[in-house]
């Protein structure tokens, strides 16, 4: 995880960078709490807080991510969670660009 | 619509103060863009802008007012959308609380 999350997002992803289930699996098992979404076209994680202000800063802290590496996840936010899903439009599923987010998301709890 | 924005939300809301079908519909009238949600015991509305810094702009100041007002929406939030959902747990509906804080967010637009 921590090579994944020195890792910078591609700035242009096209369809040529969409990654295949077998490399996506090998990476989840370094990414843990995260798994394939429904659509099987995204990643998706939920963090949990013990209150509404912690929730806010960890959504603070992904946006600054989201905007240093230009790739935008979407979240579903309560009081004391935050559910983050990340895939990648241009792709039409998942990139590196996705790993990548999720290794720099939890490394801001290691 | 003022009207309700400059109300405060009832800190300790219980069964008894579900609103009737009649009583939301009325003031829903006033809170353009809010609909009732698929369960018919939420508020929600849809928020567009430009960009992602103004919907986090958006996003930080919904938090204040949930802070303010103790009564936390859920949120879903996009690139460019953020989608607020109201309602009262301890109410198992809608309450005043949400038409309130339904028209505070209103507020900051205006």
């Amino acid at each position: 995880m921590d090579e994944l999350a020195r890792q910078k997002c591609l700035p242009r992803a096209g369809v040529e960078h969409q990654l295949s289930t077998e490399i996506v699996a090998q990476h989840l098992e370094q990414l843990p709490g995260w798994r394939l979404g429904a659509d099987l076209g995204s990643l998706e994680k939920r963090y949990a807080f013990l209150d509404f202000y912690r929730t806010m800063a960890f959504v603070n802290a992904v946006a600054w991510i989201a905007h240093e590496q230009d790739h935008h996840p979407d979240l579903s936010v309560g009081y004391n969670y935050c559910l983050v899903r990340l895939s990648t439009h241009d792709v039409g599923g998942l990139s590196w660009n996705d790993l990548i987010c999720a290794a720099r998301i939890d490394a801001l709890s290691e």
